[in-house]
């Protein structure tokens, strides 16, 4: 049985604002697509992103960061170098580091590298059904960045993948579930057009390595990240009907829900 | 004598409402200024964007894709490799592929690269009167990005290059024009905002591929592409009159033609 | 002492109303978190941005363009590459480059990197306390991208950097401080709302670009730069008090200053 968090749960609340009031230093390794708009979701809660992905930095700056990202969004040559460097010292360092595997399952070349990362041992893997079914080593894998699967009929892998990386999973969909592999916890709300903008994906990534950063409780820290999200997109659509503004809008109200905690 | 294409045409709502229903998975390599923008603009209408650039991925990616895009605002060594890759995967698995040839005729390297890709056929070449009279091998070339020639004063140039490519070819400006080599289709409209907010242009030639990968009338493909873009140009301008409020509206609007038509 | 600019002063008003009519080329190599807004800042003061950054494009670029960017933020082997051929090259054409040195102090590897640019002679550098007290050979650096040290601390190390380089240095802060190692100009104003969007900084950077670009009094359009973007700010945080929003507000109100100085 799943238990449920949303934005209405005190613990939620707490967590943001630890964030908040820590202004952890997240670590991004992340995709050209979405670098502008996840360093605004971070920075709209408080935390400080800092993005360092080159093959010199990488590894010392994942030593000094609160938490990692890591989005196999738009890979390269020297990306992928800099995020084996940053994942093993992030793991060395025993901060907590956040695989997200953009389009695992569609692209052999990815799944493979994922794979390999998670030797390194994230804290959270944050991806959508047909991702986490093919990092589960289940499923044919999507056809990209979409999902096309409903997260509940990845539940199954993702919690199987769970207890073989000892860590937390997190599957995007109409709900989100988190799982540590024995508790589930399901994380209602948020808004189609969360789906409709680029990067909310990728940001829910980050934001759960800037939760992480700061509350020790894995499984707690990313539900909470995701029911934060959740709640921005609910107030954000029921503002901004459209897509372009309600990715303005959806940054809006991540800080007016910092500022309710604060 | 051309013939004309504004929104208003019942082809160019077709043409969308098949890319809105049809959800065509976009490949796009691209550059780091506008590929968030892209991304947004493509989801809009309802596409399924995907921003594949390394060298192992780009290949099978483009072999699996609706249409690929291939922009040259910012290459790098990898990138070039990979667009190399895609645009010969596209043409052997006989999927459409847009050419967006920025700044070519400013730099040796570029137009160089530019040329050399044409051997792989892309459906469309899309780009501003300079970037396509150099391609063309005529006129000495602009300075960057931005168009000094009208695209009037390409025309010749656009339909000599569309015989040689054996595809379309589309020059952006005040009106689009877009020919075959023996057609021309005029796009008036738009707003003269659409060249003071980075990635327009960009996104047109995104755009172009989403259109293409439904329709197999290229030429109306992708007159259709600038029709919307025009109209959702001159909807966003009424309603936000500067830059940054612009380009949020830009993407709403095409969020609104979309609906529409569904 | 230093004597004061603000937007109310009408050599900022002069400077601004120059780039808005001579219309810049800035070539502008920066990071990919902050690429797309950056170009959007540039294009609301009529400047034109053009980011080639491979090895094969930006010597050759540097030397036709007005001035050149180089900003640290996220590196790559490329880039790096990149960056000292389009230093060199704007030297060796006596075109002004300015040096936007992120996170420096906080990362070895980037510290060495921009100790080696200032060999290619910025007309200006422009950073955080942390930044340019590093760069100074002063301070145990920051730990990213934030400021935690007031830019009145880094005033005596932006002094004694400026007069190593030959060129002008602004720190940025609650007051920007932009000096050429004997005159001081403070820039007070602008919003912490600035400090809540990624890229203002970088933005900056750019601005300073355009300014020196089409001013040869370099303190004076460094100075400039800072005050036009301090207004913007102003007015934006004054319409738009949540981020996401205030990003959006800022190229606009950039606008809306441009349309008042022509």
């Amino acid at each position: 049985m799943a238990s449920e968090m949303t934005w209405s749960d005190r613990r939620a609340q707490e967590v943001l604002r630890e964030v908040a009031t820590g202004q952890p230093l997240v670590h991004c390794l992340t995709n050209i697509v979405v670098a502008g708009f996840t360093a605004n979701v971070l920075l709209a809660v408080g935390a400080s992103p800092a993005m360092v992905e080159n093959v010199e930095e990488a590894g010392p700056f994942a030593a000094i960061a609160g938490a990692v990202l890591v989005n196999l969004g738009t890979l390269s040559m020297e990306r992928e170098v800099a995020m084996r460097a940053a994942a093993a010292a992030a793991a060395t360092a025993r901060h907590p580091w956040v695989l997200d595997p953009v389009a695992v399952g569609a692209l052999a070349h990815r799944t493979r590298f994922a794979t390999e990362l998670l030797a390194s041992g994230p804290a959270v893997v944050r991806g959508n059904a047909s991702e986490i079914m093919s990092l589960a080593g289940q499923g044919p894998g999507g056809r990209g960045v979409d999902a096309r699967a409903g997260s509940e009929q990845a539940l199954d892998a993702a919690s199987a993948l769970a207890r073989v990386v000892g860590g937390v999973v997190a599957v995007s969909g109409v709900v989100d579930y988190v799982t540590d592999g024995s508790s589930v916890v399901a994380v209602p709300g948020g808004s189609p057009l969360m789906t409709k903008v680029t990067g909310v994906g990728c940001a829910l990534g980050a934001l759960v390595a800037a939760f992480v950063a700061v509350e020790g409780d894995v499984l707690l820290a990313a539900a909470a990240a995701s029911a934060v999200l959740a709640a921005a997109g609910e107030r954000a659509a029921a503002r901004a009907p459209r897509p372009g503004s309600f990715a303005v809008g959806l940054v809006d109200e991540l800080a007016v829900l910092c500022d309710e905690v604060l």
